[in-house]
C-alpha cells in the first residue's frame, strides 16, 4: 500500500498499538530535547527514577529560556543542569549557543529519527524530515529512560504546496494563512504532512517555521520530505553525511487534504491576541509602532535576520520603534557577522540581544502599555510579552522590518526598494566545542548533581491507599487552566524547579487558602472538584505533581483537559469524571468522598462506585491498563523504579 | 601664578566662593548628563518647577540601564523620558546607544566644558579635559534650570605618571594601584589632576578608565589634559573642532602630590567585595571561575573588548566559564564587527549582551550563588552583581580574558601567546542618526509629558511652619544608610519614579510599620531622630523627599552625611544635630518636639533652641542663607518657581 511519510515515520517507531486515529499507540523515542524551564524538574524526576545514563540519543539540554539573570536563581540552575547532563550522559548547549529548537535543526537534527521535547515547539525539527513531537517533563522522562512515548493515533492531513512565494512573502506568510483557514485548534490531533512541488522553493529553515507554529494550530507533529533542500541544509553543517532520502509514496491517501498555491499569497499580519486573528497586512497598516521584533524559533533562519538587515541597512529605523535583534543561534550570529547583515542591523538603530528565547516568552523586551509590538515570534496570547496590557502582531521580517522604518504598520510591497534576495552561505559552520558532550559512563558515574536550596529532590509520592475518604477542599467552575493551578511570571517561574516553594502558589489567583486547607489536611489526603475542561492549557506537570504533594488524591471533573488528564496518573492522582454530569451541582467544598476498593474498582472496567457523605455517586474513569499501574504504583517514578529494580537478594547476615 | 589645570577649569566657571580647600564655591555648569534610573525624578522635578527648557547645552539623556523590560514598567520610562526630552530641549540617547559616559565622550564631550550628571560616574568625562562631575538629581536639576552647582572646593592632588606599562598590563592595574595605595575614601573632597610624561601612551578611553574609578576612591573629579592624544580621539570621530589644548601651568603646586612609574606595574586584581582589597593577580591565581564578564564604563574602550578578543581568537573558553561580553557602546559595538574582533569573541564561546550598563549594575548576568566572578566593572560592593552572595573580582579585560581560557583566575602574563597589540581603527564613526535632537523650542512646547501611573507628578511641598511642634516617629541607631531609608533592588527600583509607590517601602527594613504611623500623622509632621552618620552612603535623593512627603519635617542627629544633609534642605527638610551629643540617650520615640519662631533663629545663627515635652534642648544647625531661602520655601522647586515667576499682574476682570 502507498504511504504516506507520517505513517512510514510512526511505522519505523511503532512499539505498540494499532495505526488508526484515536487509538493510542506507542512510539520509541530516539533523541530527547529539554530546555531549562522545565528540564529541570525532568532531571529531578530521571534522578528520583534511580536512571544511571539516559537512553536516547543525542539527549540534549538547551539553556535558552533563563538567561536574563536578575539573580543568582537562573545561574544557579544552569550549574545544576550541566551536573545533571554529566551525570546522565546528556548534551549540554549552554547560555549562549541559542533557541533549542535552531540548534538541534543544525547541529542534532537527523532525518528519519523520531525526537521527543519538553517543549511545545519541539515540532520544529520535522523540518528535516524528523517525528518530533512536544510532550510533558514526565513523558519526556519516560522515553529518556527508555520507555515508549505514548498517544493517540494522529490523522494525516497532506497539505499540497504548489506555486512560488512572491516578492516580499516569506514562509510566515504560509503558516499565517493556514492558521486563517483553520484557527488555533484545526490541526488537533494531527499530524501536517507537506507535500508537492512549492516545497522545493522552501528552504530548510522555512520549512522550520512552518513546522514550528503547526503547533499554533493543535497539531501533535509536522512532517516535510527529506530531499534535496535537507541535503543542501545538512551539506552546509558539515553533516551531509546525516543525510538520507525520505518521502511519501506516490498515491498515497490522506485522512484529509488542504492545498495552497503559494503564488496567490500577499503579507498577512495576525492582530493582538491570537496567531488566527490573520488579516492581510495592508488591512492592518498605518497604525503606530513602539516595536519591531525580530526572532525567536517562528523565524529562526539566517535569512529572516539577513532579510531584515537589507531591508534597513543605510537607512534609520523611526526615532519611535525599538527594533530588537534576538539572534536565533550563536551560528547565525556569526554568518550574520561574517556577512555584514550585523553590521547593517546595528548601523541602522537596532538593539542586538544575546541568542536565546528572550522577549517570545516575556523574559524581557516587554513593549510599553497598550503599544503596538510587531513581532517575528510564533505565539501573541494576551500577557505573553510580560506586559499586561499587550498589543502584540505576529509578522514575517519583511514585514516587521518595513515597519521599523516607516514607524506604522507597512506591507513591505509598499516599500520604494527593490525585494532583496537573501541566501545563506553556503557555509554554516558548527562548531562542536560549543557544545559539552556526555561525558563517557565511568566519568559519569562520579558526578554529583549541584544541587541548590533551589533545585530539592523531588519528595517520594506514596501509593494511592485502597479506601479513599477525604474532604472535598476546592470546588471550582469550567475551563479552569493549568496557569491556574500553578502560575508562571516572572514571579513564580524560577521556582519551578522547587516544588516546595512553588507549593505556596497552588492556585493562590482562584483560592488563596487553598493551601492552607491543604496542609491542615496533609498526608491524609483530599479531592478537587473541578467543572468541564479542567485543566486545560500548558502541558506543565507541576500543575499535577505540586497538588498532588499538599495531598491531593482525586480529581472529580466534568471534563478533564488531554496533557492534564494524562499528567495526574502519572504523579499518582487519580482522574474520575461525573457518570451523570449534574451531580455537579449538588457538591459542595467540605463533603466527604468515600471510594472503597480502589484496586477491585479500577481493574474491573471504567465504572466507579462512592459516596459522597454516605449518598451513593457514580464515578467514570478512562484509564489504559498502563496508567492503573501507574497510578497504583503512586505515579511514573515509583512504577519505573520497581520496574527496573534488580531481583531482591537474599539477606546475607 | 602657575595653575593647575583643575584650578583653570574650575576659574572658568566660578559663579561664586573663594577657590580656598573646603570653602563652598558655586560653579556654571555647561553641560548635562541624565542616566534613566535617576533621571525620572530629574524630569520630574524640572516640570514641577516650571521650567520651559533647560539652560544646560547639551543635557542628554541616556538609558543605559534599564533595558532588561520583564514588564511594561521600563518600556513606559522610556517613552515618558524620550517625551521629557522633546519638551523640555534634551538629546535622548535611546537604548542600544549605550552606557552615557562612554557615549558622551564619543559624541559630546569637549576639553574644558564642565559637566554635571545625576550618577557618580559622570567623573569619567574628565578624561577629555572636562570638569566632569556627579552631584544628587536635584542638584542636577537645578544646574539644568540654569543655576550654580555648589560644592567644597577640593583639594588637587596632582598624579604624576612616567614610564610605559609592561605588556599585559592596562589602564584598570593603574587605578587598582592607586586604590590598594589609598582605598576607597582616599581622595575625599580632592580632584585627581593626571600630569607627566607617562600619559602620552594612555588613550582617551584608558584615561577614561581613570578619570571613571576616580569615584571608587571618592575624588570628586579626575581631570586629565587635552592633548594631542586628545585631539586623536575627537578626530577620529570627525569632531577635531571641538579639540583645544588644555595643560597645566609649568611649576604650577599641587595641595597634595601622588606618583607612579607605569612600568613597574603588574596585573592586579581586587577581591570581594571591595574596589581598593588589591592585590597581584598571581596571589589569587589558581581559584576557579564561573564568569569572566568585560563591559561597563569600567573598562568601556574599544581596545578593552579588542584585546580580549585576541586573546581569545581560535580558542574556545572553558566549558565552566560564562564569558559574558557587554558592548559599551553602539559605536564600540560596530567597529567591533567591522574589525573581526566580535565574531572572535562569539566564536570563542562568549555570550554577547545588548550595549548598557546591565550586570555592572545588577541588572541581568548575576552570577550563581558563592562562585567566582572576575569582571572589568568599576565596583564589587557585595550584593550590587544581584547575587546575595557573590564574590566579585575586579581586573583588566587582559586578566578576565586569561582567566576565561583557563577556567581558573590566571595571571595573563602566564598564557602562552604574544602579548595583544590593539589600536582602535583610524576612525570610528559616530553616527547622529543614533540620538534624538531637542525639538526646536516652537514645537517643544506642544509636547506633553507622557506620564504612567508610575511617573506621577511630584507632589507641591508645603513649607515649613514657623512653629514646629511634632512627635518623634522613629529614633535609630548610628551608620543608617540611604539604602535603609529607600531601598533599591530590582524590587523597589522601578518604583523610584514613583514618590507614592515608593513610600511603602520606607525603612522597611529598619521598621516596617514606620509609614503606618506617618500616615497617620499626616500633613501635622513629624521628628526622625538619627545616631552619628545619618544618611550615609549613596546620594539618591528619594531618601530626603519620600519621607519629606510623608510628613518628615526635622531630622535631628549625632551627625549627617554630607549628600543626604545637603539634600534635606533641597526638600524642605530641616537638618539639625544635637549641641550636647549626649541628649541623644535620653530622647524616646514618641516624645514632642517644639521650636518656636523657627524663621528668627534660622536667620539669627546657627543655635535652635528647642523643647523636648517641654524641658529645653540646644540643637544646632550648619545651613547657609542660600539654603535657609530654600528651606523656608519648602525646598529646591518652590524656591526656584517663585523666583523665576514673573511679576504678579493686575486682575483685569
Amino acid at each position: 500500500m502507498a504511504d504516506t511519510l507520517s505513517h512510514k515515520l510512526i511505522r519505523d517507531h511503532l512499539v505498540a498499538g494499532e495505526m488508526v486515529p484515536g487509538h493510542e499507540i506507542a512510539l520509541r523515542m530516539d533523541q530527547a530535547l529539554l530546555q531549562d524551564i522545565l528540564g529541570t524538574l525532568v532531571m529531578l524526576e530521571l534522578d528520583a527514577m534511580g536512571l544511571d545514563r539516559v537512553r536516547t540519543a543525542p539527549s540534549v539540554q538547551y539553556i535558552d529560556h533563563t538567561l536574563l539573570q536578575p539573580d543568582n536563581i537562573n545561574a544557579d540552575a544552569h550549574l545544576f543542569l550541566k551536573s545533571a547532563c554529566e551525570r546522565l550522559g546528556v548534551w549540554y548547549s549552554g547560555p549562549g549557543n541559542g533557541i533549542s529548537h535552531p540548534v538541534h535543526m543544525e547541529r542534532f537534527g537527523i532525518p528519519g529519527h523520531s525526537l521527543v521535547g519538553c517543549d511545545s515547539h519541539t515540532t520544529a525539527a520535522g523540518a528535516l524530515g524528523m517525528l518530533a513531537i512536544g510532550a510533558g517533563g514526565i513523558e519526556v522522562a519516560m522515553a529518556m529512560a527508555g520507555e515508549p512515548l505514548y498517544l493517540p493515533m494522529p490523522e494525516i492531513v497532506g497539505v499540497h504546496l504548489e506555486g512560488e512565494l512572491p516578492e516580499w512573502v516569506s514562509a510566515k506568510d504560509v503558516i499565517l494563512e493556514l492558521l486563517r483557514r483553520h484557527g488555533v485548534a484545526g490541526a488537533k490531533n494531527c499530524i501536517l504532512e507537506y507535500h508537492g512541488p512549492g516545497l522545493a522553493a522552501l528552504d530548510a529553515m522555512d520549512r522550520h517555521v512552518l513546522a514550528n507554529m503547526g503547533t499554533e494550530m493543535g497539531a501533535t507533529a509536522s512532517v516535510f520530505p527529506s530531499d534535496a533542500v535537507t541535503r543542501d541544509f545538512l551539506r552546509a553543517r558539515g553533516r551531509e553525511t546525516d543525510w538520507r532520502p525520505l518521502t511519501a509514496d506516490p498515491g498515497c491517501r490522506y485522512d484529509r487534504h488542504e492545498s495552497l498555491d503559494l503564488s496567490t499569497l500577499e503579507p498577512l499580519i495576525a492582530l493582538p491576541s491570537s496567531p488566527d486573528k490573520v488579516v492581510p497586512v495592508a488591512e492592518a497598516a498605518g497604525q503606530p509602532l513602539y516595536q519591531a521584533y525580530i526572532g525567536s524559533s517562528g523565524n529562526p533562519g539566517y535569512r529572516d535576520f539577513a532579510v531584515v538587515a537589507e531591508i534597513v541597512k543605510g537607512r534609520r529605523v523611526a526615532d519611535s520603534v525599538s527594533l530588537d535583534i534576538n539572534p536565533s543561534t550563536r551560528q547565525v550570529l556569526a554568518a550574520l557577522i561574517d556577512e555584514g547583515h550585523l553590521a547593517a542591523l546595528v548601523e541602522a538603530g537596532g538593539r542586538l540581544h544575546q541568542p536565546g528565547c528572550n522577549g517570545c516568552i516575556g523574559m524581557g523586551q516587554a513593549p510599553a502599555a497598550g503599544r503596538n509590538s510587531l513581532r517575528t515570534v510564533p505565539r501573541n496570547f494576551p500577557g505573553r510579552s510580560g506586559t499586561r496590557e499587550d498589543s502584540v502582531f505576529l509578522c514575517s521580517p519583511e514585514t516587521a522590518a518595513a515597519s521599523a522604518l516607516t514607524g506604522t504598520i507597512t506591507d513591505p510591497r509598499t516599500l520604494d526598494m527593490p525585494c532583496p534576495r537573501v541566501r545563506e552561505p553556503a557555509r554554516m559552520a558548527v562548531n562542536d566545542d560549543w557544545f559539552v558532550p556526555p561525558l563517557p559512563p565511568e566519568r559519569a558515574r562520579q558526578v554529583s548533581l549541584l544541587a541548590t536550596d533551589n533545585t530539592p529532590p523531588l519528595p517520594a509520592l506514596t501509593p494511592l491507599p485502597e479506601r479513599i475518604e477525604a474532604p472535598i477542599l476546592l470546588k471550582t467552575g469550567d475551563n479552569v487552566s493549568t496557569d491556574d493551578i500553578m502560575p508562571a511570571g516572572a514571579r513564580v517561574l524560577p521556582l519551578w524547579s522547587n516544588v516546595h516553594a512553588s507549593a505556596e502558589h497552588t492556585f493562590e489567583a482562584l483560592d488563596p487558602d487553598y493551601v492552607a486547607r491543604a496542609r491542615e489536611r496533609g498526608e491524609a489526603g483530599h479531592v478537587i472538584v473541578g467543572g468541564a475542561n479542567y485543566g486545560q492549557g500548558s502541558s506543565r506537570e507541576n500543575a499535577a505533581l505540586v497538588p498532588r504533594l499538599l495531598g491531593l488524591q482525586v480529581v472529580v471533573a466534568k471534563s478533564i483537559a488531554r496533557i492534564h488528564w494524562q499528567n495526574l496518573p502519572c504523579f499518582g492522582v487519580l482522574p474520575l469524571t461525573f457518570a451523570d454530569p449534574a451531580d455537579y451541582d449538588r457538591i459542595e467544598r467540605g463533603r466527604t468522598l468515600v471510594i472503597d476498593d480502589l484496586p477491585g474498582q479500577l481493574a474491573a472496567g471504567g465504572r466507579i462506585r462512592a459516596t459522597l457523605d454516605g449518598k451513593p455517586l457514580e464515578l467514570l474513569h478512562q484509564l489504559s491498563p498502563r496508567q492503573v499501574a501507574i497510578l497504583s504504583a503512586g505515579g511514573v517514578i515509583n512504577w519505573l523504579r520497581e520496574r527496573n529494580a534488580p531481583p531482591a537478594k537474599e539477606n546475607a547476615s
